[in-house]
Formats: C-alpha cells, sequence, structure tokens
C-alpha cells in the first residue's frame, strides 16, 4: 500500500482523439475511453486507478463532447472536479486551469498532470517517481519526469538533463538543461548515444502557485483569464466567464508557454521515469502492450485465422479474420470500418483519417 | 452475327467450388455461380452465353446443391437439360453422362465440353476456334482446344502439338502429340520455349459417339454404367438406375479417362485458342480480368481509401476499408469473413479454408 503524497492533486487532461489508432477510435470514441490493454479498463480508467492511492483528489479536463463518457466511466470522480473546457485551447490553458482552481480551493496544492492515454507498466516505480518530484517540486521548481528511451523514437520530444539536484529524498532529480523538438532519426540516435537525454511525456508536478506564477511571467494574458476563471468557477458567474474568456484564451502547448523558457531560466527539474511507459501512439506501440504472440498480436475477440504471418489484429466486428502469408500487417476490423496496412506505416494512419473526409466518409472519422 | 454449328450440343459441368477464391466462393455459393467480371452475369451465365448462338442446345451437369442456383440463373435452360449427378464422380462420369444422353436423343451429335467457370475475353476468336474443332470432331477425332501460354503457369497441364492436320476448314488443327502433368516452374520455362506447348484448359469436342467409343476401349465398366444410365434417362428407372449404379460409378478425370490415352494412339487433334483465356483460379487471376487499376484493383461496391498501396480488394460487406502503404495486398471483405494476404499467396487459400474447420468455423466454408 502507498500513502498519499500531501496536498498532491493530480490533473488528468483528457483529450486527443488518438486519429493514428484509427478507426478502433474515433472522434466519438477517442483513445482514453479505450481499453486498449485486455485489462477491462480503459486507458482513463487505468490513470485514475494509478494516482488514487497517490492524490489527495484527480481532476478531469475534458471537451464537452466526452464530459458524458469521462463521468461514466469514472463515478469516484466529483462532479466539481470535472472541468469541461467549451472548445480545445491546447495544453498550457487546459492544465492551466485545472492549476488555478486546485490553488483557488486548496491553498499551497501540489498538482501532478497526467495524460488519460498512456499505460505504465510498474506502479511501484510510478509511485517512487511521482514522490521524488513531489519533494522536488516542494522547493519551487517545475517538475517534469522524463521516460527512459528505448529506442531512438523520432516521435517524441527529448529532455536533456543536467547536473544532479543532490536533494536527500530525490536521489534522481535533476536539472534540465532543455527540451528539445522532435528529432531526426539521425539526431535521434545521438541523444540515446549520450546518455542525456529523456523522452517528454508531457508529465509535470508542481506547485500550483509556481504554475500559475511561470504562466504570470510567460503568458501574462492567459493567466490573467485563467486568474478570473478560477475565482469565477464555484460562483454563478462561471458560465459567462466561461463563454466570454473561453475562446479567445492563448492557444499555446504548456511545454512551449512555461516548461522550456523555465528550463532556459534554469527552473526546471528532471525525475527519469523508468517505469514501463507506452503513449500507445500507434499500433506498433499498442502491439508492445498486449501479450506476445509468435504470429499475429490479437486484440478484441473475434475468430482469427493465421497462417504464415505476423503483425497485428484489431478483431472487433465479429467477423472471421483469416490472414494468410503477411509480415508485420496491420489489421483492425471495426463493424464499419477496416484499416489495413504494414507496422513500418503505422505512424501513417493519419493520412488515412484525412482522407475520410473527401471521400465522402466524415461520420467514420 | 454466328450461326449454330450444325448437330452441336454444348456440356457445362458446373462443378468446383473455386476454393483458392474463398471467401468470395463458398460452398454454397460455387465461383461458377458469381459475377467476378463485373458483367451483370455469373461465369456460368457468361458460359451459356458464349455458347448460345454455336449450340442447338445446352446441357448442364450439376451436383444436387447447386441444381436450384443454376435452374435460376439459367432459365433458358430446359429442364431435361439439367443433369444433376447424386453424389460428384469428376469429369469422365459428368461429360460421359452428357454425351451419353445426347447420343441417346439426337444421333450424331457433335459434342463440346466447356467448364462453367472460365472466362474469355473474345467471343469471336472463340467462335472460330469452336468452329473448326467441329470441323475435325467430324473425322472421329478427340479434339481439345488449347490455349496458348501467357507465363509458365504450373498450375495447368500442358498439351504437346504435333504436326498440322492440313485440314482446309480447320488450318489451325494440329495432331496432339501428348497431355502432360502440372509442371515445375523450369519445366514449364522450357515447355513455352519450344512454342510446341499449350495449356490444358479441359475444353473438347468430339462426336457423342467418339467419346463414347473411348470410353468403351479405355473404360468399359464406365462406359457401360453410362450406357444403362443414359439408356434409362428419359423413363421412368431413371432414379432406380441413378441411385443403383452412380455411387460406384468410376470416378477419374477425363483427361486420364481417354484424352491420354487415345492421344497415345494418334486419336487426338487440338485447334489452338488465342482468345484471352482466364480460369479465374485464384486472386491475382481474377485482378486480371477487371478494369486495371493504379492502385487497388477493385471488386465489388463498398468503399475503398487506398493509400500508397497496390493490390485487390473485394469490397463486399457494406463497410468501408482502407488500406495503407501495401503492395500487392489482397483482401477479400464479406459480411462474415475477412481474407488479407498477399498475390504472392493468393495460390495457397486452401490452407485458410482447411484451417476452418479445425477452427470450428465449418459453416464458413
Amino acid at each position: 500500500m502507498s500513502t498519499q503524497i500531501p496536498d498532491f492533486y493530480a490533473i488528468i487532461p483528457a483529450g486527443g482523439a488518438g486519429t493514428r489508432l484509427w478507426p478502433l477510435s474515433r472522434q466519438s470514441a477517442p483513445k482514453f475511453l479505450l481499453d486498449l490493454t485486455g485489462t477491462g479498463r480503459s486507458l482513463l480508467q487505468g490513470t485514475w486507478d494509478r494516482l488514487t492511492d497517490l492524490a489527495t483528489e484527480q481532476y478531469l479536463v475534458t471537451g464537452g463532447a466526452h464530459a458524458a463518457g469521462v463521468a461514466r466511466q469514472l463515478p469516484q470522480l466529483p462532479a466539481e472536479n470535472l472541468l469541461v473546457e467549451p472548445l480545445p485551447r491546447d495544453s498550457a490553458a487546459a492544465i492551466g486551469l485545472a492549476a488555478a482552481i486546485i490553488a483557488h480551493r486548496h491553498p499551497g496544492a501540489i498538482v501532478g498532470s497526467f495524460a488519460a492515454d498512456q499505460v505504465i507498466a510498474n506502479q511501484q516505480v510510478f509511485d517512487q517517481v511521482v514522490r521524488q518530484a513531489a519533494v522536488v517540486a516542494r522547493t519551487g521548481a517545475l517538475v517534469t519526469i522524463g521516460i527512459d528511451p528505448t529506442h531512438p523514437a523520432t516521435g517524441f520530444g527529448y529532455i536533456k538533463a543536467g547536473a544532479d539536484l543532490g536533494l536527500a529524498e530525490a536521489p534522481d532529480a535533476v536539472q534540465v538543461v532543455e527540451f528539445v523538438e522532435k528529432p531526426a532519426a539521425e539526431l535521434a540516435t545521438e541523444y540515446l548515444r549520450t546518455g542525456q537525454y529523456r523522452w517528454n511525456a508531457g508529465m509535470f508536478v508542481a506547485q500550483a502557485d509556481t504554475i500559475l506564477q511561470l504562466l504570470a511571467q510567460y503568458q501574462p494574458a492567459l493567466a490573467a483569464d485563467l486568474a478570473t476563471l478560477a475565482k469565477a468557477w464555484d460562483t454563478p458567474e462561471r458560465a459567462e466567464q466561461l463563454a466570454q474568456l473561453w475562446p479567445g484564451i492563448t492557444k499555446i502547448a504548456i511545454d512551449y508557454a512555461i516548461a522550456e523558457p523555465a528550463a532556459a531560466a534554469g527552473r526546471v527539474a528532471m525525475v527519469a521515469g523508468n517505469f514501463g511507459w507506452n503513449d500507445i501512439g500507434d499500433f506498433a506501440a499498442l502491439t508492445e502492450v498486449l501479450p506476445p504472440s509468435d504470429g499475429l498480436t490479437q486484440f478484441g475477440a473475434s475468430p482469427v485465422i493465421s497462417i504464415d504471418s505476423t503483425g497485428f489484429v484489431a478483431a472487433m466486428s465479429g467477423r472471421t479474420i483469416t490472414v494468410l502469408g503477411l509480415e508485420d500487417v496491420v489489421v483492425v476490423d471495426t463493424p464499419d470500418a477496416l484499416l489495413i496496412t504494414h507496422k513500418a506505416a503505422a505512424q501513417q494512419v493519419k493520412k488515412v483519417v484525412d482522407a475520410l473526409g473527401p471521400a465522402g466518409l466524415e461520420h467514420l472519422r
């Protein structure tokens, strides 16, 4: 049993359709609402479960289209902790809004932001990492959790580690030198060679006040809007203020908004997270979190016959799927749409989704 | 307009499920009942149409399971010309029965046997070839039509041509030296190099009496049974004789039964058929008879989105099919079964069908 981190509040931004997992994920059934690991719990529920022992309370930030889905999947979530964005305005506004409301309701709170659609294999290590991050956060730093890279991925941003912070209760905490953009393959390989770089999984731990101070410093207009909204949130003014301010609120990722400039100013720390992380970013990644197979890795319960084949099959339509003589094939069979591709093309599934509209198939998005 | 060949009767054996076209073809919906060319006519109907101007009458030989399907697709077929086999007993019994009944009903008949599941591109050339074959058949020869090979196929038997027959009305007729079995790839290449070999498509033209004489000579037991059945056919004795004789009738292909020994005895002739023949033996062959495409060759009307892909897709389920980044893929999407394979594995689809029973999916065969 782990014990709660004092004054620790989890923020779970639940957004993003997971386009590269189409047609498993849809606009109406985004990735975070799906049980992609065969555990009987959605990615969102898995994220909730992972934080439930650590956090005093959890907050969800999502769009209006998914508020009902989130509420149904998380009956334990207090209604007042479900923050519904009228329009998507990127992660600085989403996380900033939650931080501002939490700071208003619970002065002195530490917040940790964890995306709703990631998988973590080792809960125990995760707990230790978050505890260390909270220790560092109390020093006033913005703390990120850097994922130990397992391959020279070109789909993630990287975080460059600096000197150890020398904190007794956070022995793995280091200074962050800089955040770097998604690299080309050659540069990614170089990053791995140095041993100094970790993947940026968008996990941040900080005092709510630290986040608000950084926003005030680097994104003053955004910070002012969030302060107004947080003040109005638990009053009858909320709807009017949201309607008035949210459409024009600054749309920027939290990395650009505060993490990068704060790192340049020496205010960002990192705790390395070697806990088996997977963002299930595409079907190749999904295959990694499913039970291994000599042939086709199967997701879903429809009958599958695989002969001389390897790859991934999502068997969701009830129909029998047969695969003969194909290597690294990806088959996703749903009642109204079928995708067939190769693992090497898994990152390009967005091309298919983008082609739906022009083909008059917008309803399948 | 072509005119009828005097006393010419067509025999269409309609058998074979077309296993390599599963799940498009099924035991209950065999290849010959399917419209595989997008013409609005099944292969059986196409075969009927092709012979309708040439033949005085046409005869169909099929199994009990497909009698209704054949009758519905061919309303012009006289009921007495639909010969229903109680059990499948291979081509010598099927064609021999039809020849015996035709000989009994129409003394002096010439018969031509043409499988129900083949496609011919050039009707005019086909007509000329059959006319020449009928001319040669009147000399007492068993006449086969040899298909000009387009590639060193290993899936067909070959016919070795000998000397020209020197017939004025059948200038393309030659002696047949021998029939040879399906060759290995190297031997097939050698066959093509010599220019002497043609594919055996199982098309025979002969006097009905010639076939019966050859059967009497080489397969006397079979010939005797067929004679008894033909005599009883148009009498109240038919059912009893069929029940008594058919189960034990000799089960042998007509090539082995009479064509090979007759060729050895110098009694077989060949007319070369350069009329664009395709037996639609697998999905690679099916692709060849469909309109060409830069990307995926499509069969069926469901929506298909193809990106950076080539191959074949049968879109029969109503669902949207999307294919990304695959070369020479074969996708066959039906309401209850899906096959995904590679053109190079098209000949091995039987492996999949064979796996259905052990997987408890016999109903999909």
